[in-house]
C-alpha cells in the first residue's frame, strides 16, 4: 500500500498508476485495443536425469519440499482455490515460511477465502508483502484498511492465466492441493475425502512455475487418473493428513434463493429472456453461483423441458442444478472450471460430458479465442451498476474490498449479459452515478433486471426493438436510480484516502481501476 | 544430403556432424550427461481480439487456410501420424504448396508411411527440402539413396516433443488431421468415419506452432469433447470430404504372429520373464506393436489370469489385446499414446481407464520425469543388435533406412527391456559386431531373446544371478553371433558412401548416429 504519483486516466476515465510493486502497468485502453506484441513466458528446460527414475517424488513434509525448492525472501508462491473456504494448505505454506524466517513473499492464489484470515498476521509482520489474487472477506477488508505492505493486484481467472502465460507474474513455487495424487505428481480433484472436482485453476501454475509441489491427503499408486495435473510438471509430492475441511470445500453460495424478492428477480429475468428469444433450442449459457442466478438456472431448466429444447453447453461453476440438466438430457455439455458441490463432483467423475476445463480454455484472453465469447446468455451478479452500465463486483458502496472477480470479467463477454440485481441492499441504492470500482465496462452489460424495472443497454438496439411492446416494466437506468433514491435517499460516498491499496486488471492485463484505502 | 567435414566422435563411438541443415548439433555425451541450460520456446502471444468472437474459424479450403497462415518458402510444416498409412492430409498440404510454387519446405511429421510416397516428387523438385521425422518405407529408401536435398533428422516421439518444446524445431504451420472437430478448433480422434483414437502426437505442435490448422471430415457443433486438441490454440478449421482411408488408419502391424518361429520366441521370452520374476501382481509393461511382442502380451494376459494378478498399467500402442485385459480386470490402466485398432478406439471412448496421453507425458526427456522410466517390463523389437547390446531399429543390414524410431528410445528406459529377435532374417544374421545404425545404447537393453538362446546384459548381475540355474538356454551374445554365422556365414557390410543422409537423435536431443547414403 502506498501513494502513487504516476497516475494516468485510462479509457474508462479512471486514474490508474503506470507502475505498481515495481512493475510497469498498462492502463486500460478500451476493449480489444491493447494488442500484445511479445512472446510467452519460457520456463527453464528440466531434464528427467535430475528426477527419480522410479517416479517417486515423495518427500517427508511440506517444509522439506519448500526447502528443497529453495524458498527464499521475495519469492512468489502460487496456490489454487479449489478447496475454497475449506483450504488448509495455503495457511500451512506461510506458517512454514514464517518459521523459516522468510520475508516479503508474494502470495498468488487464484482466490482467497475467510479461512485464510490467519494470514493477516504474516501480512502484518512482513512474511507476506502482498496478495495478488481475489480476496473474499477478511483479507479484502484488511487490504481496504491499508494493512498490506505491497499493493494487491486483482485478476479474473482468465487474466490470472494470461499473466502467468505472458510472464507478467513469475511463479517461483506452485503449491497445489490435490484431493488425489500419485508419487509422480499426477493429481486430480475427483476422488478422496477432500474431492473438489476439477483442478483447472492450478494448471497454468504447474506449466510455468520454476518448482511445483503437490500436496495430497489421498496418495495412490501411479497412475492417478485422470491426470488433471500432470506429474511431468511436478518436482515434489507431499502426503499430509488433510488438505481441506470437507464441508467447507463445497461452497455455501450454491443454494437457490429462498428470498421472495430474489425469486421475483429471477422470475423477471427468466421472463425477459424468454420474451427476447434468448432461451432457445441449442443455446448456451452461464449462470453465476449466487442464489438468484441459480434460481434462474432452475427456471431455464423448466422452460427447456416444457418446450422439448436442449441447451448445447453451460459453463460452470458446476452444481447439482446443471447436473440435473445433464442427466435428463436438457443439456449436452457442462464446461466446468470450478465444481461447487458433491453432486457435481460425482457427475464430473461419472459423466464424460461433464468436462473439466482450465481458465486457459474458458477465459484466457491472450489465446486464439476462448469459450466466453461463444456464450449466448450470461447471468451474473454485481455489487453496483452505474448509469453507463459499468459494473462493480469487488467493492461495496462503502468502499470495502470484499469480493473476488472470479470469472466475471470474461463471462460478461458472452453475447448477452444480464445482471439481475436488487434496486438496493440494506437501504443502499445499487444503481449509482458512478460505480465505486469499475470492473466491467458498460459495453459488455446488456440488461439490468431489478425488482422494479428492467433497463436495456441502448447499445442493444435489437433488444430494445424486440421488447418495445413487452408487458415487462422496461425502464431506463436513470429512472431506476431515481426510484431507488426516492426510497433510500442519495447514497453517501465512501470515505477514501488517496492511497491505492489494490489495482484491478482487465482480461487483457491492463489496469481498469484501483481500490483506495478506506479511512476508518 | 551432403558431405559433412565437421564430424566428431560421440560417446558411443559414432562420427556425427556438429552442424546439420545449418543448425548446431550436440553429439551424444552418454545417457543423462547432457544437461540443458536454456529456456523453452516462447510462442508469440495471441489475442482473442484477433479471432472471431462467435468462435467460427471455418475457412473454405486447406489452400485458403495455408494462404491465410502466410505459407512461404522455407517454412516448417508439421503433421501428426495418427492417420498412419491411411493419411490423406499430408499429401494435400504439399500438393497445395507445389501449386503455389512454394520451395524448400521442411516437413515435420511425427512419422510418415508408404501412403506418403507421392511426396517423393516434391522432394525431387525442391518443394520439400527435407523431412524431419520417422520414415517407414519408400521415403526412407529414397533418402538412403541420396534423393533428399536436405539432411533428414529422425527423432523418437518424446524427442520430437522435446525439440519443439526446447525451440530446436520451430513449427511455422501445424496441420492437424482431426476425425472430429468443431468450428472453434477443438478436436479429437474418437468419433467419425476416420476415428483413430488419441491425437497425442499433435499436441506439442498446437502449443508451439505460430499457426495451427485443423482439418476434419466430421464437423460438429461446439464443443467437440473431449478436447484432445484445444481450439484455443487453433487459427483455422477446414472441412474436407475425407482425411483418411479408414481401413488403413488401423495399422496392419497389430496382429499376433502366426509364424511358429516367432511364437517360439514369444514363449521363450514369456518363460524368461516368469522365471526372472518380471511378471507379477501390480507390475507395469509396454509391448511393441510387432507380432512377436503382441503374442507376448497375450501370454502375459494368460499368466495374470491364472495367478489372479493384475497389471497396474500398460503403455500403448493400444490394441484389442490390451483392451481385453482392461475389460476382464487384469489391467488397471492403459496409457495410450497411439491407438492401433478400432477396438482400442472404442475402449478409449468408453472406458475412463483407457487414457489418451501425449508424447510429453509418456516420453519427453526434458520434463520433470516421464512415464517410460517407471515401466517394469518393456518388450520391443530391433533390426540388429551388436555384441555390446547396442540396438538398431531404423536401418536394415543392407544400410537402407526403412523404419521410424517410434517410442522405442524412450521405452527402453524402462526397468527391464527385452528384445525378442530372430537370430537371422532372410539368412542375414541379426547379431552383429557393430550395429549398422546405433539407436539405443546397450546399457538400456537388458536381455536379447533369440530362438536359439537368451543373452543377459552383464550389467544386469541381478538377472544373471536369478537365471543361473534356469533350464532356459542362457548364452552370451558372442555365442549367439557365432551360431548364426555358422548357419548363414559372415554377413557383408553395406555399401555406404561418405555422404550423410540422416541423423538420429537421442531422447535428449543430442546426435547418437547418422545414416549414410547407400551406393546403388
Amino acid at each position: 500500500m502506498k501513494k502513487y504519483d504516476n497516475l494516468v486516466m485510462n479509457a474508462v476515465g479512471r486514474l490508474v498508476p503506470t507502475e505498481v510493486n515495481g512493475q510497469l502497468m498498462i492502463p486500460f485502453m478500451g476493449s480489444g485495443k491493447y494488442k500484445p506484441t511479445g512472446k510467452m513466458a519460457a520456463p527453464p528446460i528440466p531434464t528427467t536425469a535430475d528426477y527419480p527414475l522410479d517416479g517417486n517424488k515423495l518427500v517427508d513434509s511440506l517444509a522439506e519440499a519448500l526447502h528443497k525448492c529453495g524458498l527464499k525472501d521475495g519469492m512468489t508462491i502460487s496456490t489454487h482455490h479449489h478447496m475454497r473456504d475449506g483450504d488448509l494448505v495455503s495457511n500451512m505454506i506461510f506458517d512454514i515460511a514464517h518459521e523459516m524466517g522468510i520475508k516479503n513473499l508474494v502470495w498468488f492464489p487464484s482466490a482467497s477465502f475467510p479461512c485464510n484470515e490467519p494470514l493477516i498476521k504474516y501480512l502484518e509482520d512482513g512474511t507476506i508483502n502482498r496478495i495478488e489474487g481475489s480476496m473474499n472477506g477478511p483479507l479484502g477488508r484488511f487490504t481496504s484498511r491499508g494493512g498490506m505492505k505491497g499493493t494487491a493486484v486483482l485478476r479474473a481467472h482468465g487474466c490470472r492465466h494470461q499473466a502467468v502465460q505472458d510472464g507478467e507474474v513469475h511463479i517461483d513455487i506452485a503449491v497445489m492441493a490435490a484431493p488425489t495424487a500419485d508419487p509422480f505428481g499426477n493429481a486430480n480433484g475427483l476422488y478422496g475425502k477432500s474431492a473438489c472436482g476439477g483442478l483447472g485453476f492450478g494448471i497454468a501454475d504447474t506449466h510455468y512455475a520454476d518448482k511445483t509441489i503437490v500436496v495430497t491427503d489421498n496418495l495412490i499408486p501411479f497412475p492417478c487418473a485422470p491426470m488433471q495435473i500432470e506429474g511431468n510438471f511436478v518436482d515434489y509430492v507431499v502426503k499430509v493428513d488433510s488438505i481441506g475441511i470437507r464441508e467447507k470445500i463445497v461452497s455455501g453460495t450454491t443454494q437457490i434463493t429462498k428470498s421472495p424478492d430474489r425469486l421475483r428477480l429471477a422470475e423477471m429475468t427468466t421472463e425477459f429472456c424468454l420474451e427476447a428469444g434468448l432461451i432457445r433450442d441449442g443455446f448456451s449459457f452461464q449462470a453465476g453461483a449466487g442464489g438468484t442466478s441459480l434460481s434462474i438456472g432452475v427456471f431455464i431448466h423448466e422452460i427447456l423441458k416444457k418446450n422439448g429444447w436442449k441447451a448445447r453447453f453451460a459453463v460452470g461453476g458446476a452444481n447439482k442444478y446443471l447436473d440435473d440438466m445433464l442427466y435428463d438430457g436438457t443439456l449436452d455439455y457442462i464446461l466446468d472450471g470450478q465444481t461447487f458441490d458433491l453432486d457435481a463432483v460425482r457427475s464430473m467423475r461419472e459423466d464424460a460430458n461433464h468436462i473439466a476445463v482450465s481458465a486457459f480454455s474458458s477465459y484466457n484472453y491472450h489465446a486464439k479465442g476462448n469459450h466466453s465469447t461463444m456464450l449466448d446468455l450470461v447471468i451474473l451478479g454485481a455489487t453496483e451498476v452505474d448509469l453507463n452500465f459499468n459494473a462493480n463486483v469487488v467493492t461495496h458502496s462503502d468502499g470495502l474490498l470484499l469480493h473476488g472477480i472470479g470469472g466475471w470479467q470474461s463471462a460478461i463477454q458472452g453475447k448477452t449479459t444480464i445482471l439481475p440485481i436488487p434496486l438496493f441492499r440494506d437501504r443502499i441504492p445499487v444503481i449509482r452515478d458512478e460505480v465505486t470500482t469499475l470492473c466491467g465496462p458498460g459495453e459488455f452489460i446488456d440488461v439490468i433486471v431489478t425488482e422494479r424495472g428492467i433497463a436495456i443497454n441502448p447499445l442493444r438496439t435489437d433488444l430494445m426493438e424486440k421488447m418495445k411492446n413487452s408487458p415487462l416494466p422496461i425502464k431506463t437506468l436513470q429512472e431506476l436510480k431515481e426510484e431507488s433514491e426516492r426510497i433510500c435517499g442519495k447514497p453517501e460516498k465512501p470515505n477514501f484516502s488517496d492511497e491505492i491499496v489494490a489495482v484491478i486488471k482487465w482480461v487483457d492485463g491492463t489496469v481498469i481501476d484501483v481500490v483506495r484505502k478506506v479511512a476508518p
